[in-house]
């Protein structure tokens, strides 16, 4: 697939056009499982934030390089030498108060250049396969749609280095799927659930036999997304993600104002028409 | 079935009585796959409004009418020469703020009618078959209890015809079922789901393999629904709306509040008595 | 089982040491199928009011004792004597708004009991068995963890005896299993629902062949619990409940400034160390 | 003053025309001190359901005829005969949920009719004079701009009639003052308060020597309202009544996306080249 | 005034009977200018969870013993001793995260027992005089009603011994008062503000010359408030404080169901015909 | 005033020492009365990025260069030539869903940079003088503390230009001050306020004779908060931006959570015991 411009001064990502309108973001330090130092989700930010912008693009598809990992999560090699928290790491302040600072703007800036994903304007699909522990629940939290290979291996890890998750996984894991009780039971004994089981709770919604066939099911409904109305699509991404926080009356308020402009499309009347005439219908850019 | 009193001069919509206590709505349209006109959701609105406050009704169903569809949703071709923004239309505004304007005003009257199926005080059982498409979804979203016949199609239409679903499909969907990624997958793709797919999210609670069946399971679960206590069955149904839309915290205040004026009912000694004496209580109209 | 050291003068409980750092705290008044006294959720509200700040305790499996219940709910037979509203009382206020305070403030009590469960610091699994009506749902929605043995028979019977559910599980229900129309069918009808339909829709996370086989299930996980960071867990615990009642920004903030003070636990170094070099790691008491 | 038209069968309210958009709507019961029987809040509902959609009207001021009382509240010797809890009334239900459940419907509606004067979409400027007590208050938190005269003599009247206010008083005043300890003193103690009192605390924003005055200052200002564009005043409005019930973050939001659509009003752009060319700007009706 | 039964033993109050169903609750440790040992906040939490249900108290006022102080708040020469962080404390955990622990237990129960003011269902009066500062302030805005002697001195105070004020001030104050401008600058600065500023920001609703005028004036609004039917003013109490923390749409709902129950009370057909018929109203306890 | 170190590179503002970590920010503009130009605004925000984690500032004033202004605003003239929307603009979008989208994302960047100041972890001070107009009030409400010159002439100008202010105005001005009616009256009709009622209603805490003395009164307070613990004075921003946006119960456990770090700073201690022996502490950078 070709590079998709723009998007090439990326160390630890590629980018590239996966069809026409769809942008396929891959992870890229396969030889590390795809662990993550702090430069490649400064990198991750950056990216969603260019294409939720980007008129050449209308759907994302996400993945990882390499047959072994989506990703192992944070490089807790790199984190315990680096990170503000380091053990060893002897040049930041020693007040509790001031440690805590640091910590609070740490932890906000490494959240938000993972919400980059949820805030993208243009949807987003995440495919998992194999090692997908830790940062890896978070990030596929904020994609839209979730599809995994049938040998990936979940794990809300955290705890397992001794912290709650901080990254978006607590926060948005109890909104996504339909058992509180698998929620607490796999985020509070950090152990592995697998394909079957997120599917079962319906954390993904399709479950695929190989990475391979999960790229191309998850290529598939980005080209079938891509096809569609922008201003149609991109306004339903907004609004999901706005009802999910708000309640129904505030939801169907913000919704009616955000069609006052969003009707006045030509989109709306090239569809409507399309519809009637039984024509493949053209949208502009968005 | 009888026609219910009160409810006769309804052009679109057949009223009727089930058994005791429970009210047929039929959607009834059928030659024209009971797709809505503004006529109809207009009445629609009125119907569920006077349920609501019916002494006569404690329970409700919802069908649509025919073999083929519970219903197409928005009529189309009269939308595209009718609503504020069909394409040919001359009499309206030209400037995009007053468009606006009578834009908002249309949706929020729209989305009243059909939120007065969740507003009924009445439990309402949706049964579904057929198409179901576009309206047809933010229509069972506002009903208690969604029961499907194994022929049902659903789908979120409403990003084929260029835009974003604004009667109510979008606000409710995502806190009626258990998978965000299912939700977006079918709001994204506007693709077709069946009924299988809609009892493994939990869209539906029942599946039948027909109509008919679907149709007597739903009256079978109204008549044991209005066989109990109204003071306890409607109160249930506002406790639970009310908590989808607040905090445990505010909902569990809330709960006691309503229940300090329900409690002093003859309902609670009744009920409680013939559970102790093994009767069949009788309850006042509500 | 050992009785846990400051447990001992409930007369309605058991609270044993299945494990180190796990309590076992068992409903016992089997002979009534473990049916709940005023003197019951009281002593109920003060043990785990207790289990939350004893540094001793790191998890708890709350079940019932005997073969045949879980808790058959409210003793209704005393109920019907004893309660602010029993229909033979004739103590209180006649003035429907001073009988409506009283109401209000039985209610309120009545639910911080149960509550407690959800808000003690430490994650509360519980398993049912037999009859598992009215309370039983109630406590079950307050538990972090649920586990069932197959012979559960499940009901929200509260409409049976003519009262909206006040104690909790009409507030906690809808936001905890994937179904909104299951919730309303089962909440509404009062009708039995059994261990697989519990598991289903996501309301329990395992379901056992038996009560014995439910209960270790439940104790090896919450060893497995007990064995991990307690700063890392109980901030789990806290941090999932408040994402519950919060937008996902209010709650990844949140995170953020809990996390401030947890990741300069010794937790932190000692459990990202312990992974590195392959070793068990101990971790202080809270 | 001209009759408005279309606002001529009304019973006790006369609407007319106070300058070019500005409509005047009077309170029109003044033998009775304009006290409310049940049918003047239904008109008055009425009334401000149709202002706010009429494009003749860009302001409205509502004030009380004659020379005593802007009103003197509910009307208390028929609200003891003919509302559902009259003393004597002998027809309607014993039981209290029942009772209950009347009094919520009674109260809805009640509300309903008076919030319409905050929910229409033209600004409404409320004249006080004399007795302004009990609903005065209540009709008062409702206008957006509050202007009294002098002999204005105000109580939050309910306790006195042994009952909480419950038909928005407690709701907004807290809302629309700047001193918590004032609202509780004058809504506990249902003492009186003054002109300069009112203004004191910042619930009133003008106080005039007399109704004349009072009256002229309003239509002023409502003259001044009705010359701007109508699209900025009323998006003004809408998004400061938001603004009051939500957070920051969320009113920021709202308002990008109703701008999104206003700001391509031709409004914007005569209204700049207006400024920027010191010519007056002519808008469109809306 | 008589000592109020069941309210002697309490070491650092004095409750005593100011007139009929008016307490005199009396801060009673003048030698330290009543500053506050944790004994005394306990105390405080305890007295007021009575007065809440006291069917003889309908209103309470809360003063200072002594000429020279409200209260100089928390003292400080005991906290650095006795606190969970005393500078010189030896016995507690060394780990950040279990202090933490110990830190948010120990302020969440020191906030209850302040709030216990605010919840109590009773209207509270609060009236300072000379020092009020720090905790002076975190109490007087958990009261309804604020009334000040003029000589009183307040701050607050918590920034001048290193910490965010975290029994209330800060969460409250932005709510009661009507300046944030003037409620940064006295939280920031911890400077002195007197009886004249805190009425001009609406703080306080009254100031008086002297401590026994403030205290006058405050047992006179009591017992007129204590005239009141007790259903009315509690109702009134409770929905305001609801209102603070709620939507006006929210508000109004739970206003209608307030009253569902209590507009069936005898105090309401009580008063409405003591109205009509000029007598005074005599209402039950509450 | 010296340059302060690292804010050298901007070309609209002047960022100066006042004091010992005291930042004097001043928007300088004055030939065109420091109107607004999209590079101006993308500055402020970066400026106030850079001085909320600055260790070296405290505290910070913001001002407007020249006599005549604060600042006058959007700077019309080129606003009318290169915003988004600019009559005569010719290369942008025509669909109306596509400008929609532009005018979204370019009103939520402007937001941003302005919301810079209330997010600015340091207390901010603005003081203002002269003309005051349109985003200078969007820029005052962020502010921390509002100081103003007796010339100053403020207005809500926005309707003027034919729109709803949307830089912040409606969204902040009625949670500041403690009048809706005269938020509604400057926000509805544009008219000119002075500092008297600007102090009047509780925008502004302190009204000065001349800019000059503003000034002095400004650089005074934030002399006097820089000399603060800046764990304290930070904290207490926090926590009051959180309250205003936040139920008080929300806001009490926040508050803990915040402390229970906070609290373990060498900040706290030294703050107690310089108090308690009279002492000038003397506190570490954050």
């Amino acid at each position: 697939m070709a590079q998709l411009t723009g998007y090439t001064n990326f160390k630890y990502f590629s980018v590239t056009s996966a069809s026409p309108a769809v942008a396929h973001v891959e992870i890229n330090r396969p030889s590390k499982l795809n662990a993550f130092l702090e430069a490649m989700w400064l990198e991750m930010g950056q990216i969603f934030g260019k294409l939720s912008i980007d008129p050449e693009v209308r759907a994302v598809v996400l993945s990882g390089a390499g047959d072994r990992a989506f990703t192992a999560g944070l490089d807790v090699q790199s984190a315990s030498q680096d990170s503000p928290l380091a053990p060893g790491r002897k040049d930041g302040p020693t007040d509790t108060a001031r440690k805590a600072t640091l910590l609070r703007r740490h932890i906000a800036e490494f959240q938000e250049c993972i919400s980059a994903i949820e805030k993208c304007e243009k949807p987003v699909i995440v495919v998992t396969h194999g090692i997908s522990i830790g940062l890896a629940v978070d990030i596929a939290c904020c994609a839209d749609i979730r599809i995994c290979a049938a040998d990936t291996k979940w794990s809300v890890k955290e705890v397992d280095i001794g912290m709650a998750a901080d990254i978006g996984t607590l926060s948005r894991l109890p909104k996504i799927v339909g058992s509180a009780s698998w929620v607490k039971d796999v985020c509070l004994s950090a152990r592995y659930f697998d394909a079957a089981e997120a599917l079962a709770v319906g954390f993904v919604s399709q479950v695929h036999e190989s990475k391979a066939a999960a790229l191309a099911a998850a290529f598939k409904t980005a080209a079938l997304i891509a096809s569609k109305s922008p201003v149609a699509v991109q306004g339903t991404k907004e609004i999901l993600n706005h009802a999910r926080d708000h309640t129904v009356e505030d939801s169907l308020r913000y919704t009616g104002i955000w069609n006052s402009a969003s009707l006045q499309s030509n989109d709306f009347t090239t569809a409507l028409l399309s519809g009637i005439q039984k024509k493949k219908p053209v949208f502009e850019k968005l």
